[in-house]
């Protein structure tokens, strides 16, 4: 029934994309904490909709805090942020309340709800509510990096135009900053020039393209996680998935792993500068759902935005009846670049959610 | 901390590999339910070792029900089952306390618990664990099989010997029961030669090979799971990585749907008969983490089982100085046969714990 | 670290007396269900200040939906609802900063959240938050309702002054409407002119006074809750303990019950209507955590209101002096009439919750 | 469904009374933990029965540990305890399928699972599954006992004989030991005498009865447990009421508090040794949910026992008639001491788990 996530930290997300707000309520922040808010909306800015390929609709995210800070520090009650809708044009989405838009939740919501649920914009499941697990996943950032721990992304590919891989063994956070203040969140500048061509392509035929983003977490101590069913990889898999379009994740060598001999995918253990790290990380610095020390990585695959403006074939539920659709409105025809801090901030919730779990058993 | 899963039926998984027993506790079973008890040992039977390919540890692996069950059917109390270890060779273990095996969990195991973790053949975190989830799973299949739906897999590639995958749309439970009928547990015998063949190499050279399983439910309603954190994504990729070695899961064209243009992985929706459907199921069964009463399709990454009798590089704990060890005892050069009850035993909790959920909103 | 409730349905409430809004955010809630608006805020409006025994401070307590309604359904998103504060005095909390006020939270929540703690008007532990938290058991006792489910309360006692308690046996909704249109909630209206005397009485003196609340709920239907830990004393003490100023619970024949022989406190089983009842019912609807389908009874302790205008002895934790304060402000001389509809909220949220759970495992 | 409680340690009761054994998991216990045997089994010999008071039914109750321990400590993985059960008449309970016990749980379960319950000795709902829960307790209260923290309980009251109640304020160890030294658990041995005597009346008549239970926890710092729904008086409830025959718990002055006037029952703060600390202690050492130093007390009524040999009114389920019957085997005419170390035990796990919760936000 839930749309929360957490044990220790738990966030639970709300509102409806054409409803009066969209926001999050966290609970298990510790007291006394005062968020960097012009970091948070830089954060925050990463994902929203406005940048040259990115949808028109422009929303200014704004949120409000109603719950959980006192003197502009986390005071001990759950924290509650409201992100107000503004420019929602229910009326582009009017035609598909009877006629589900291929690749979207419309149909599904319908039959889970009842036909109650609210279809405009997605409603409560539109990539709108990204915008509070930003928010969520800041503050968990900040506080990570208090700790020492630091998240990055870049996009891994674009259809089939990929980037250069973050080195898996060195990943530091010199190289999330060169992304961030990069023109295109890629670490080679030519195939990010590429990508955006096809992202153009893509715009310019009323289609869309999918990619693959590949996100790092560095700084972890060894330790964190747990074995069995709450696994880092458990754990961060749980919440990706929240994201609307993410359809497969990997960690470590993933997939391509699978075609390696053990020889090949085993990390040998070494010292260096007094630590036990690996040489290679094919692991992914997660070894029996526990961190390694070692950096840990992931990748996942974003479909491409179901909303286009080519004729796609639907039904009217109504009658029965095949129809035609084109999905109108303002879409992106490629949301990989906004999932960038999704990605980073599902993780770093996953990874707070852990580490707090940890220190219970401190010293 | 927890080695739990689940809301509505809730699995707790225990024991250590040469610890006295193994076993699983089950909450929320539905009162009455008589197991079929040969359907369910046929079903461990698919993961248990002593297969031509697989290790020679011999196990009976034969449960005993110490909770649960009166006169043959559940009674409302936690079900709760052990499996006693036996068989076990711990001294086989022995040089691995200070010497962690790569890609085992020896080293993060031993960080998180302060050295105090059981770390004979891999103790909590061993694949032994499975036997239990698999006990669990086949509880939830037959529970299932009550409702028309079913489970089933096939290994989709052992190292870069790929599988004929399943037919998305098509997929039906004639072709889950081919394939445990089959000698081997794929679509295409003769790919199927040459898996083995691939699995025999790596056990010649003392080395091991990973591979890929791909698993799909057929039956669902449409309407199963909940929007952002409680997908149907997010439910079985939470389970799914609780079997060690599993590296990686993705749903319906998963990575390879990032590639097409938004229009090629679309699926357009049409009438058949009576019933609403897709053309194409590249959204592998779920959309806005809701089944859409497509079969629901994911494949997950298996990685090369980590004990090789190759020699490897790792560090001497206490000393501090590099080592080579060789794992030796009795392990499987390929544990992807071994794994597809695994996967299916947690396709159906995930489904099964969905499904309680779904019934408590119908009339 | 939570202030959530539920398995089912699950509600978490937030915000500080004196902070932008409190509320509360209901998850599970079954889609389609229209909230009969007037009769939720005339139930609310029995918890409001401002009548003539209780606190002059003033607050529309107008609830803003700001998720989980569509055209004034619920549509499957959380429902949120909003509770903005105004007519906050924060000068009046001022002094209570460094000197805690007897029976109150100042210093617990001082030290357990390191002086972050919001202390103006108790912050989140404010008396204000029962209003989300009636606002929540308002759409619990409304959707019971509809499953022929009622629950009510009346002040048992206050004081030393007792009312006549419910007929355990026989209550029914007939007896609720009767409370709830009386000008004073009693069964016996002299003793409440009696309850009304002594309550002024403490006004009159700067002074307050606590009581007794009896809360029955009818209708329900044998073979709710669960054994050991979720029967339904322990999920109604659960959260009927969150209510400030309640410190004791029984049901049943309860504490009086244990001075009984066995004899006299075991309930005969007797046929009527066709239906398993009980001759007399000092079990107070609940054998072995479940419902019997007799009437639930319980009894809760409401301790005097902690604030009053008396002095009264507390320390300076800054210089560590000794100090008399006098709590000021607007205050009610005794909560009692105010927490009835708190206590049936929380009974109706349990209840609901564990109506839901039951719902799982019917054909 | 669950028969588990906690957050940061997690507790699961299982079995049968009759069934092949009862016992518990527990999860979330610190690695390298050593208990002390002999301790745990003083401690479980206290709740056993056998004693000159109690029934004749002889069980060892030595527990088998299948998971969690390594060479005598835990390791991380899931601690589980198995109580064999021996020495069990299953047929003194033949006749109480269809003519349901009045004050057992015979009935509500028998409606609960569609009379598949498991009605043998009570099944799950057996007074025997307390010896688990002593289990887990001791667990607890010798990770506890490493805090400074101790918890100790006597009989407040049998039928309507008392003993003199705690020193609220300054109740300590040494009146724990006292009470487990003396031949009768209570604070004045006069009335300990007049309650063995009543005790013995109810036995000579075939008849039960009830009584009360003070409980302490002392050493607390101040600040565990959270405002509103997990307050301490929320935690401690919800885990007291699993143990059968509970029907009332009360805080501090509880339910005689509700007739003093707020002046009589605010408790002044003052400084004593540098520490802050109240004069008098109504407030059982729970303010606005959270502990404030001063020691945690409250009072438990343990209902009689249902079991009694006198002729009771009942229903035969099958034909509609009415029948007496008359339990017979062997049954406690009084469980009032046998409960002391479970009320003790569920004190000691609600306080652990909110013990590790604030540890999470030490510094």
């Amino acid at each position: 029934m839930s749309s929360s996530y957490g044990k220790n930290i738990r966030i639970t997300l709300f509102g409806q994309s054409h409803g009066p707000a969209i926001g999050v309520v966290i609970e298990g922040l510790p007291p006394g904490f005062a968020v960097d808010m012009p970091a948070l909306q830089r954060f925050m800015a990463r994902r929203a909709p406005g940048g040259a390929l990115a949808t028109a609709r422009k929303e200014p995210d704004e949120p409000e805090f109603v719950s959980g800070l006192y003197q502009g520090k986390t005071c001990g009650a759950p924290l509650v942020a409201l992100i107000r809708n503004q420019d929602a044009r229910s009326a582009d989405y009017e035609d598909f309340k009877n006629t589900p838009r291929p690749g979207h939740a419309d149909f599904t919501a319908g039959v889970k709800y009842n036909n109650f649920s609210d279809f405009r914009g997605g409603g409560h499941f539109s990539g709108r509510l990204t915008a509070p697990l930003c928010l969520a996943g800041a503050f968990c950032l900040q506080l990570l990096e208090k700790e020492g721990i630091a998240i990055g992304s870049h996009i891994a590919s674009i259809g089939q135009v990929p980037d250069a891989p973050f080195d898996a063994v060195n990943v530091n956070k010199n190289n999330f900053t060169a992304i961030e203040n990069a023109q295109f969140p890629v670490n080679d500048e030519q195939q990010g020039l590429k990508m955006r061509a096809l992202i153009e392509q893509a715009r310019s035929c009323g289609n869309s393209v999918g990619g693959v983003i590949e996100c790092a977490a560095v700084g972890l101590p060894a330790g964190l996680g747990d074995p069995m069913t709450c696994g880092m990889e458990n754990r961060i898999a749980a919440i990706v998935f929240s994201i609307p379009g993410i359809k497969g994740i990997e960690f470590g060598s993933g997939f391509a792993g699978c075609a390696l001999w053990g020889s090949q995918n085993n990390d040998a253990f070494c010292f260096q500068d007094g630590a036990v790290r690996t040489r290679s990380n094919h692991h992914g610095g997660i070894l029996g759902g526990i961190t390694s020390g070692m950096p840990l990585v992931f990748r996942v695959a974003v479909k491409p935005t179901p909303s286009i403006a080519c004729p796609q074939d639907s039904v009217d539920l109504k009658t029965g009846q095949p129809v035609q659709l084109s999905v109108g409105g303002r879409h992106d025809p490629c949301i990989v670049p906004r999932a960038l801090p999704c990605v980073e901030a599902a993780a770093a919730i996953a990874v707070y959610d852990a580490l707090l779990e940890q220190k219970k058993y401190s010293e």
